[in-house]
């Protein structure tokens, strides 16, 4: 495997202290460094997001994308994902970063039946497993994207349509499996168009009854293949959705022993969505954990300005030096 | 010219009342009904937009388009446009609509330089301007979209690169020259990305400088080839830009003023903007009306729940009735 | 009892229908209309709030009251209540509204103790007795207000302050032994104080367990004297606290299944106060409605514009004019 | 004059660093401090807020006050204003602050008539000049109160009632002679009620012009009896109005320059207020100092989470512990 193909002039990042002039290095994150009797490291658990890192172009609904990502240059899109897959490793060991995380369609391309994604999931996840084990880098979740598809326009597990349930749950199969074969410490649902654009022509009690069917499932399918992570629940109150049922902690703590998921499931706390709540993030952090149910954090940084999600809208020049610094070319 | 390609088994919308059990009815617009010295079509003149209704595919930051457009089948692009005209033109008709609008980029596709682009806005106005005699309907506006390609990234008109600044300049002009060659009554800004995503790399005072610069050589240019109508700013506070400089009416008012403007310039007021920038509609017209300035509505509807622009993650019914009009396929 | 002192030139409001010029007519409720198988009468149980229509001065945070109550000029605050009282019937049964509801301290002044507020109370519960049997007028809900005294300024149930907890205890016994009395047909609770101005120097945790054993104590006295109604929180998310437990109806709901309260309680939705957390009030009732917890309603209008209580700030003309019929002088 | 009667042990608080245990130490702000060729002193000249700080009981639409002030214990009025004044100098020397500011109200109690409110102010007056000159403290502003009394329920310069514009113009006149008296370095104004709760029986062009006129009146007045500072407008976008007519910086420089005031007045920039209308604070300092009228800077910290003016609910330790240090009893 290449080590140099996608950053070649960029050495890994060290901790170099906070008065280091140089603009690729840590300076407050030391990883060797000891809080308590943990390292930072140890503590904090760092893993990039596939998909924010390695996917997105920067688009909006006004424009088309504004990263050109050198990976992406290829006809086939199995090519596409293998280059992909070996940028994402050089990235994370460049970047010294311990986890990585994924939608399945963000590491392997949907197919033309749900047996052609499912063979190009397995392929991709081979490769992905060589990496890890040469590396050292581990997973930290799995997930499945049951959102990008037009197929789940109204949800996959809150849909009226059984063909695209069918179709989610097939998703959500392949995806535990991936996540099982990688060794995936969890296993992530974030909700992103179960909910409604009008609560007119939706039966929200069934919908949500639905969503814990579900649940349920994924959660015992999971188990028997020998899962023994978390699940965990992504909350955020809207976008793609008017609506989205997974709307704060508490509403997910109060659904989750509702629906007899209390005792697998946790939450994965985004401080973008807990503002888009109107919360603090300390606020649903502490909502979280006060349930035994905080799981995993997604620390991204909002906008209490803007009503909407800033990782597709970026606001700040954190945001901006964020998404620059994965788009350094590759000459 | 066919007549009946797109919208085969639709007779043309008639005011019916407000018993019918037609959904393809009026049941409050009709247009001969006289309002004081007026009919209901003088005083309203609608104007169906090009863009909304023949080129959005409804896609959202979280998913790829839901809607299939029977006119984008073709491969080549100018194919494309011609379809897309007929479509738009039989949907003009059938709907009973005196006027449309448009954006360059809707009714011709972007070449692969700015001749080859003018070329191909010009074919197709040659084109249109043969369906507005054939069936009557008239141009309401022109504008010219200065935020979709990704130069555009950081503006046309405020952004730093020159050579971006041009590109917008030969839009801008090429848009007028359509508008006055279709005899188009207005000439429409909206500063998508006139604005800015971190203040603290901004020189706004300087970049309003610019913008007004621009706009006094785009409306003399429009004086020198015989423009005679109204252009038209129209406010909107943030999306895709964290800020934009039209933030709503009573910024507008003052910037149209201090740049030289007032007598050229009024203002579009979108309610859907007017509420994102935490007025009512009623107010943002209000305000426009006062300076003298109230040049048009975009009669959208937003929604006050979620703050984002409604036009792309429709939220309610009356957005979805609107979309599926003309989702109707072709056979 | 006088029926004639407060409003002398007021005539009990009838159906009119929609074409009346009278204002002080009913033009959509007629009382007696059957809409499937109950009257409106008996679908909406329309109840006067004593506190916005006989207490309320119309101050706000900038400026001292606008309303001038003419039975609030006595110099004995009992005399006040007296008075107050009887306005308050006369009212109820010119405006031929069947149900009532009060705070403790709408209808009774505070006294220097516990057991002079007691008795002040006790004092107006008889005389209000006495009304209610000859007017019909009936008891919707009573609540004890424990908000307004700086006592509660970092709650009741929840404050850190054993002696509060106490007052607030003493409160809720004396205002349910009222409610009793009067054969009120359900209680409310407004957690009013119930949250944190600030998460740091909070133990929410805590606070949600004393507010739920408070609930509990409070249940099981009422059922203990005989309550055989409701108990009912009214959930809002915020104001006067930064942050209210009471957040939403999803979030009271999960907190009356997690403290044993769910066979006892049920919800009274409020359309600002579904607003001010981001939800429609269809939502919100929805939500409470599929747990089986949809108790009453609080039909008030907020405003989607400001992010405050319009019942303090009223923000259009209706809630002006519903202020005003109630400001009508004596002579 | 007494120096030590409400804050009896408090010695002036001095700068000690960043590492001081000491509570009542200032661990930033070093006076004397050079940063480029001037002072922090210098550069940040501090006033104490008179309102806030001396006149606030912290009482919020749901419930009465919660601070007791030492020196409001006096029965007279004058008695208590005189209490306040010495209070307020103690406080001004011992946290050796340079300046304060003021409304009339604040410092002198309205009386029976206009011309006993000015025999009061007046007073007042004379004991402030004598305090200033003992202490060297100056006056960065005055202002006058024109929306706490119901008088001003619609506005002062903008209400349809003109014994009420008169009401107000004689206050601002004497507030005017107040602050030239007493060398004040500006003078604001804060159009508390100068906008509408509702657009549909508010004519807001001649409200507009009637706002101007009425700052016109009062600069000309200012300038006649020697006043040579800046006039000062704060934005507000909304509180206690649904919409205030000084919206925000934009609005306010759009207004200044239509009614002729450029030339005098400059804003007051806060950034509660700022946030309050959907910009940051950065953007509204901007807009302001680019249009060369940024005159002021109200440096409260406002809150993302919550609708409303946090001066009047504060929502964390930092409006707690300000509160608190003027709650000092005094003994």
């Amino acid at each position: 495997m290449s080590t140099n193909a996608f950053f070649p002039n960029i050495n890994p990042i060290q901790y170099e202290g906070p008065e280091t002039d140089n603009i690729l290095a840590f300076r407050y994150y030391d990883e060797n460094r000891l809080i308590g009797d943990k390292t930072m490291k140890e503590h904090l658990r760092f893993a990039i997001a596939y998909w924010h890192s390695f996917c997105n172009e920067n688009s909006d609904p006004f424009g088309t994308g504004t990263r050109e990502l050198p990976w992406a240059k290829h006809s086939d899109p199995m090519d596409v994902a293998k280059a992909r897959l070996e940028a994402a490793f050089e990235f994370f060991t460049k970047i010294n970063a311990p986890y990585y995380c994924f939608h399945d369609r963000d590491i392997a391309p949907e197919g033309s039946s749900v047996s052609e994604s499912e063979k190009n999931l397995q392929e991709i996840v081979s490769l992905a497993k060589e990496h890890q084990q040469a590396t050292g880098v581990k997973l930290l979740w799995g997930t499945a994207n049951l959102f990008s598809h037009p197929r789940y326009m109204n949800g996959a597990s809150t849909t009226p349509d059984f063909a695209v349930l069918c179709h989610g749950g097939a998703q959500v199969k392949a995806a535990l499996d991936a996540t099982v074969e990688l060794g995936g410490e969890n296993y992530v649902f974030w909700g992103g168009r179960e909910g409604y654009a009008a609560l007119i022509n939706t039966n929200m009690k069934r919908e949500l009854d639905h969503l814990g069917q579900f649940l349920r499932m994924a959660r015992d399918y999971g188990r028997k293949i020998g899962f023994k992570g978390n699940y965990l629940i992504e909350p955020k109150p809207a976008e793609p959705s008017k609506h989205q049922y997974d709307f704060d902690s508490a509403t997910v703590v109060g659904f989750l022993h509702q629906q007899g998921l209390a005792d697998d499931f946790q939450i994965n706390v985004e401080q973008n969505h807990a503002i888009l709540a109107g919360h603090t993030f300390a606020h649903d952090l502490q909502t979280a954990s006060d349930a035994g149910m905080l799981g995993s954090v997604d620390a991204n940084l909002g906008d209490n300005q803007n009503g909407w999600d800033t990782d597709y809208f970026p606001t700040d020049l954190y945001d901006c030096i964020h998404a620059m610094m994965v788009m350094l070319p590759a000459d």
